[in-house]
């Protein structure tokens, strides 16, 4: 691994570690919960406690750098020159404050626009999930392998909830009756997961923000998998998109079957 | 406790662990996987393996008793009369071919059709939930405490794939837009498990078989929560069942909403 990498890698665990420890500790005492555009899309003062320690850190070693914070602590991106990061303090808000589970930590490291260091941190079950350019994925240093490339009905389907219950997805929600069965966790950072670990085969989402997608991005590149938006276009990570993460033989048939 | 709940209480336990080590030891080297009734309704040579030392023990130590069992060890079990044992020996069997979690051990006991004692075993994370009538319920013999009885739209709801891809359950899949979000595990066991940690405001699943649903009869009425079929009928554990397990505001919701 190159120097740099190597020496970012070792610095961005030990500040998970850190910030992980602390969400552990402050929780229960002090969590405070505020509505942002509905009921169910909440931040909590956690989120941005994580955040604002996350984005302290990135700026105190590596001050030339930018960053896109789901928070708005971080800077306004509006490319992708130079090397960026993308901050998801809590994914998975909505379970962080119901259930205490299923919620992950992420960061990622773009660099011109490639995707050089990805993280998706399980803070429960602690499990530090990593990718590498080049080399690889693994769980808390443990390599990943790649998943069989199992076609939509060997495998099963994670989702969304819009997906699943919205009039305009109909003719969408019809691609899940191809799989073995749905999966819905309620946390992209951990729905990634499932797709790196080959529990499913496919991942799809509506209207994911930048920093709920962008760890995916090298995840998927390093395990021979796909990650692109409904029309088969890459990521664009500077707005909204509806993603498609999945074995090349699962995504080729749902983005077939989106499109028809 | 009465001393014969008590005492089947200790040895429940003890068949659970003993058997369960078996399932992690036996599991890699050993699977092999046939088809039910479809794609997706599979059985492994450890469900059998499962089931049959469950049944055995049942035997041994409980001669007088009878028990309905998933892969048919058991009896024909035609009436509630007298002590009748549930045995699931893997719920939510594709995930425990795919995704090797996220499934669980069931064990149920009612006496002349009243529920006395259910054990629902997440084997992967090593998590014994039980309930016994008049005591409660606990996890790892730690006591759990009745969920806030939330309504539908202040919680989350689990589902099956059923409700969330057939065109005859459309009217029943709006239901899902009223609550925060949905949740999809794909074991009847482990979603019960959430309605019981108040991780969801309730969970409606269709056609469900009376093993995968006798367990949370007790779960929910040891915390006050609701065990139904959709037309709020008590539990029929002699045949399958469309159900919801819920806080009391959120079942009257659901029943509601459902039969509009």
């Amino acid at each position: 691994m190159a120097e740099n990498k190597l020496n970012r890698d070792k610095t961005i665990t030990k500040w998970i570690d850190e910030i992980s420890r602390g969400i552990i500790e402050k929780k229960d005492a002090q969590l405070e919960i505020e509505q942002k555009t509905s009921a169910n899309d909440l931040v909590t003062n956690m989120d941005k406690w994580v955040e604002k320690e996350l984005v302290e850190r990135i700026r105190s070693s590596y001050p030339e750098d930018r960053i896109l914070g789901e928070e708005g602590f971080g800077d306004s991106v509006v490319n992708m020159d130079g090397t960026v990061w993308f901050v998801d303090p809590i994914d998975g808000t909505l379970n962080f404050i119901l259930q205490n589970e299923n919620y992950a930590l992420m960061l990622s490291v773009f660099e011109n626009g490639e995707p050089v260091q990805s993280y998706i941190y399980d803070v429960t079950l602690n499990k530090l999930y990593a990718a590498i350019k080049g080399e690889g994925v693994s769980c808390n240093g443990q390599p990943i392998k790649s998943p069989k490339d199992v076609s939509l009905s060997e495998g099963m389907l994670a989702t969304n909830s819009s997906i699943m219950t919205e009039d305009k997805y109909d003719a969408i929600r019809k691609i899940a009756r191809k799989s073995l069965g749905l999966r819905l966790v309620g946390s992209a950072g951990l729905e990634t997961v499932e797709v790196v670990k080959g529990s499913v085969a496919a991942y799809i989402a509506t209207n994911l923000k930048p920093w709920d997608i962008a760890p995916g991005v090298l995840f998927m590149e390093e395990l021979g998998m796909r990650a692109t938006q409904f029309d088969s276009k890459p990521l664009d990570l500077l707005k909204n998109n509806n993603i498609v993460f999945a074995t090349p033989k699962a995504h080729e048939e749902i983005i077939r079957l989106i499109n028809l």
